[in-house]
């Protein structure tokens, strides 16, 4: 118990945590699902009459009563033995199997068993997260139809630059999760396979049934069937990895965004739940949102260590398995985690269009030069429009004057161009193609639900 | 100069660099692809009528003078200063380009054209890697074929196990790549799209025109068109580093087993090209492997890296954006660098299975007693034909003598059972279903081509 | 508790947990040290005059009492709320203060309680850790002086080389370990200092006494005391990291060459408790090896994850800091685990000097090249003693010859230079200078324990 | 060229390049060090009597007569061969050497060469940076001394949370440089030691006179000895680029804190050289402060490869070494570049105090609860100061008045209490013990330089 809170204490479970993932991979999940892929075995074995179908009848209830009542705790010295549980496991079921005993783990090894109950556990996993991407993005899509027409100012590389719409960097957010989904799903369907290699990547133990028990035992378990045994090639959990740690990396950045425009000056956005701080009475801390995005970079930390445990040697490389089973559960946990955090963050959310407003009017003179700068471009060389309008620019911070005035009276020929001043002078009025963005972003996204 | 020689030394570059990558993404290649931009953007213009024609072909023919005599080096104190070379490119364009200097770049904003730029260099990159890839897969294919009924002992756990075929290691190791090859194609036909957002992502000051322009300028670039500007979301570059790097961690794997089978004491592969000493004129270095796998390494830190670059704050994030222009390339180098010298390493492969058929005899015993316990098993309970199994081997290590004999002289009843002793003794004849599978993978590759 | 056992399974927690470091820093420890710190805090302010001595024994009353019987659990609903779990326990801790209450936590902020109790827990951590590398420091050094004068081949690039010592490979794997301790114990003075910076670094709740109260608290709690208030500044911890993460580098590097020693076809080490086989009984699999080395490569990761919470922003950053401990417990408890197994490792480990002699002689004749090389290159050039050497070797792998009848044999003359040609077909009664490095390296270990 | 023109392309060199660095560690740098150490091991077998002083001499002058007109491309064909560029060079070496060539690179080993010639690099490489880090660290003592009265609010989870003083917040900037020095010195002087080792680590070419060979090159080449070759341990490297790479992350959060505080609407700092924008002639953008960040984190990742590096197998490992090359230099330049971009970002940093001021006005009631709270304390119970403090603030949002006013409106018995009211509503008054603190740390600095 005591390595396991300190890995991440029970006081930070919410905050950093994830229980409905953590119900689908924790070690009793684990050890149930081995013990459904022994019975699977055995009845597949049975299937195919390498087995009378009494023993694996005897073995499904053995599984069955065994995983009622099995505690992880009580197989931590014999996995840190032989470095996996499954032995100490097969011998618990053989004593539960009874006669049935020789039949039990038949054929398979240590690997098989263990990887094919991780697919178990990934699929229901995953599925949750599938879940979580969908509220996220149908969020998102509600925030950007709500505010398609919100005037907000675009900053790029902190500077406020031009005018834009609220909902259009709502549309930015939710944009690529369409594809994090489908992603998901691919990498999730080359990821949930049966690992059927025995001893060493060969079947030898099945003999010429190996296919047919591979195939029965997969359709039981309903995951997909390798070309090969895949105890040495740990493509498809890497590619499942970075599947995940993408779309981490997409919360994030939302995070980020969002807690950018819920600092104090900006002020644009708030949230309903803001932590309360120790000190001060008035802090609205933005908790949900710095978690997502921690656990957004966490997830690239472990991605990386994932990376390390995809080169694996010989036939079957216990470090580099140990390797995995050390970074994947927590990043599949710190994903799961970010993709929760995220939901809150999104439902507590509190836009501020009036803010908006003001913060656009209030620094906007600066966001209105590239318009202006178009329009005396029509005029004069750009040179000479870029100079003339750096010095309005300075003029109008200085004096307050608006833009506009300014340019008309630095450059009076200017003032003659068929030039829509006033628009030119309204921060509010202006947010180029934005309209069509979202209607773009909104229907693509309603086509990938 | 200087940096760049000591990022990698030339000496090194045959070694640890990569040539052919190297031209279609190096700075000469990034700032002609930026002048393509311009050039083609004008067109675009031009042809949906926001443009004189004749200016657009001014600037078209400016471009091709420019990138014709541009030195990379020229640009780095603008770079230092704007943080892009495209405010300084577009000034030697304007003034390259004459009375058509006002239409330059017009509407666009400096992230439009790196990107884009990036996109067009990496088209090209990419082909070669898939042509890599291919030739990786076809090379071991060929391995497999050539090798389906070659002996070896297979490891698990850095200890011999059980009989297997060189073949189907090798079909271990081209197994991946055919998900390689359309994980790149899929990555790439994502990241290589159009980026077109202007200022801030609002696409303003093209105006209605902005879709048009944008479908005319892909299609003459060859490029996709994103539902939006992606300047401030970076997925699909994260994505693709995924996958280069997962393309680079299979080889990774190759090169490591091949290390460790040409180890002194193993001498089951060698090369015909390995590498000198200075101090010992017997060694024979396997270059080529070492330097793949250390790539193959090095490709995943370079992966960490673009994860925390795809979470960019606001509409458009310098730092974020310094942070992948930090990583992507070598990322895209390394895992260049990493196929080319997997096909070395191939390429040089000397196979001995004399040497492999000696070790599996020599130290093969123990690989059998997976097979001498399914044969027991048939006549005694699991744990007393392990215990005897256990004994036997002990004994048979320290006589001499042949497992089964062993095995009949401590278990008479055993020797009555329906066994095949004298197959069991024979390390070289057993391999279960290795032919049947590398069959399987052998046609799945021939299908993927 | 879901989410525990989900990061790292209970069954998993004796390979690549460690429990006696997870006593030090659970969730429990550290809400205890928590109180710790609260009552010292009122303490000190007693101390100063800044509180009724009666208050301060009330709180630390009430700390104690808590500490009793507080679950980490309860305070989960808050955590997630605050970010922090302080509010709710100084909540929980006035509640139990009664007339106290006003006086608990005066001045302070959450992140100065939650800094601090990490302090606390990490110096029992810490020194649980150096008793470690001081013991396997130790064990290396027996085995280095046992071995000084067996024979072993020094492998080189995968190659056998020249004729080294087992006893100088055992020096070269303790060597780093002095400096490893020291860096430990300084980046650990570094870390273990008090935080007490309040609200938001400028210590104002505390008036003049600020400082007079830091100084009573961290004599207190004997924790050093910064210059200035640290919450937004992490390089102490960052500098821990590293030098935890640098040790376990330390022992991956052990565990990996022991890996390679301990392979069937080398056998020059084994291991007495190797792990059991599901399905091949003569299995005989390193797994404490296995999984140090695992746990090393995982450090390095999460070292990097501890990179990127050291760029915390402003005054205090919840992200970073969320992120700091998601990376920093895992890092400690995989270094912990890491040399714990390294500990296993060398307990367990069996040297086996007559099969180091055995490979040595098999495929000794090239590492007599460069001592040979070296007696031709008094009678001749450089590169005609190469040559010569190069065709010698080669003939004596075919012939099975000593390397000094085949050089004799291929050149008359040489044979006529004043060499000890016996000295030179003997690989194994070379070994250079390893009795001088070895005694060196002891004598340096020695001196710095 | 063309892969390094790639890996970073030269119009990139500015920003994110480092010329200073590299032009001590280039190829040319490099090969030049690897022929000084080629005379120096000479000139010191010389010294105790192993070689004619003659040919140490005319070695000498080979070398340096070599290492005027070396090409470091010309090597990179042998090196793509090798592994290594040294038998390549030994062999021009021994040409250029004449008589003298059999006694060139005698009883060395590639490796020696390389990472001696490395550590030479290394050497001023590292004055350079230790330059720098002073710079920074007196520019920010500077900033701290001029502006420590200026008042700001310190920002707390991305909120406003209590008045500071800009001088405190570059103290905290400063503080960490001290350190940062003294660990890159240490690690340097690490890290600056010869490698002799020969072919496996165990000196044996160079027989009794190991030890002195080794001091007299030491000497001559002004590096230290370590005790044992250190070929296959690296933590003295690692070590170094966790120093490296600390003092990169320290300068990364002060241009994340000053990017923040550039930030349109926060606008309390700004950039006199500013970059400019394609599309927007009003940006300025703070392009020094995001190349400081963006090769910060980068640094991290580069430190987690060399963390795999730092674990090679055997006495040599080709693999680990390679890494090590290809994350090593980036390391050391993108400190250097960090660095250099932090001293560039300072030097152009333009504080504007009288708009620190106007926001800790305008946004500044709440910044003073922390001292409010602290002064109902002492009149009424925690929980009901608390509350009455929560109400009075959003009064004072709502209406615009003091919060002093408030606070009296609503609870006229505070108003009766000895609280300096006027005080508390004059958030610019307050800065607790930055005085004291600043004065600290600037004494503390001081004593460093």
């Amino acid at each position: 118990m005591s390595t396991l809170d300190a890995l991440l204490p029970a006081y930070l479970s919410d905050l950093l945590g994830d229980a409905e993932i953590a119900a689908e991979i924790d070690g009793l999940a684990q050890l149930a699902a081995m013990l459904r892929v022994e019975a699977a075995l055995a009845a597949a074995q049975a299937e195919v009459g390498a087995l009378p179908a009494q023993a694996a009848r005897a073995i499904e209830a053995a599984a069955a009563r065994l995983a009622a009542r099995i505690d992880p705790a009580d197989l931590a010295e014999a996995t840190a033995r032989d470095g996996v549980p499954v032995p100490a496991l097969v011998a618990l079921l053989r004593e539960e199997a009874g006669a049935a005993a020789p039949a039990v783990h038949s054929g398979a090894t240590s690997q098989d068993v263990v990887d094919t109950a991780w697919a178990l556990c990934l699929k229901p996993a995953l599925a949750i997260l599938d879940g979580r991407l969908l509220r996220i993005g149908d969020a998102l899509a509600a925030l950007a139809a709500a505010h398609k027409a919100t005037p907000m100012a675009a900053r790029t590389r902190t500077q406020q630059a031009v005018p834009t719409r609220f909902g259009l960097a709502a549309a930015q957010w939710f944009a690529p999760f369409a594809a994090h989904r489908a992603a998901l799903r691919d990498a999730g369907a080359r990821a949930c396979i049966l690992s059927l290699g025995g001893a060493a990547g060969t079947q030898a133990a099945f003999g010429p049934t190996a296919r047919a028990v591979e195939e029965a035992m997969a359709r039981r378990l309903d995951l997909g069937v390798a070309e090969l045994p895949w105890h040495s090639r740990r493509e498809g959990g890497l590619a499942l990895g970075a599947a995940l740690a993408g779309a981490a990396a997409s919360c994030g950045k939302i995070a980020q965004d969002l807690l950018l425009l819920a600092r104090t000056e900006v002020g644009e956005v708030g949230f309903t739940d803001a932590g309360g701080s120790s000190a001060m009475p008035h802090k609205a801390n933005p908790v949900a949102a710095e978690a997502a995005l921690a656990l957004a970079r966490h997830a690239g930390a472990l991605q990386a260590a994932l990376h390390q445990a995809a080169m694996p040697a010989d036939a079957r490389d216990g470090a580099a398995w140990a390797q995995e089973w050390l970074a994947f559960a927590p990043l599949l946990l710190a994903v799961g985690a970010c993709l929760a955090r995220t939901e809150r963050m999104l439902e507590t959310l509190e836009v501020r269009p009036a803010r908006m407003r003001a913060n656009l009017v209030a620094f906007g003179s600066p966001t209105l030069a590239e318009a202006a700068g178009r329009a005396l471009a029509a005029t004069m060389a750009p040179d000479s429009a870029d100079a003339l309008l750096r010095r309005a620019l300075a003029e109008a911070a200085a004096s307050g004057d608006a833009l506009s005035v300014v340019l008309k009276r630095l450059a009076p020929e200017a003032a003659a161009a068929a030039v829509d001043w006033a628009a030119l002078d309204d921060p509010v009025g202006q947010a180029g193609e934005a309209d069509a963005m979202i209607a773009r972003a909104l229907a693509a996204w309603a086509a990938s639900r």
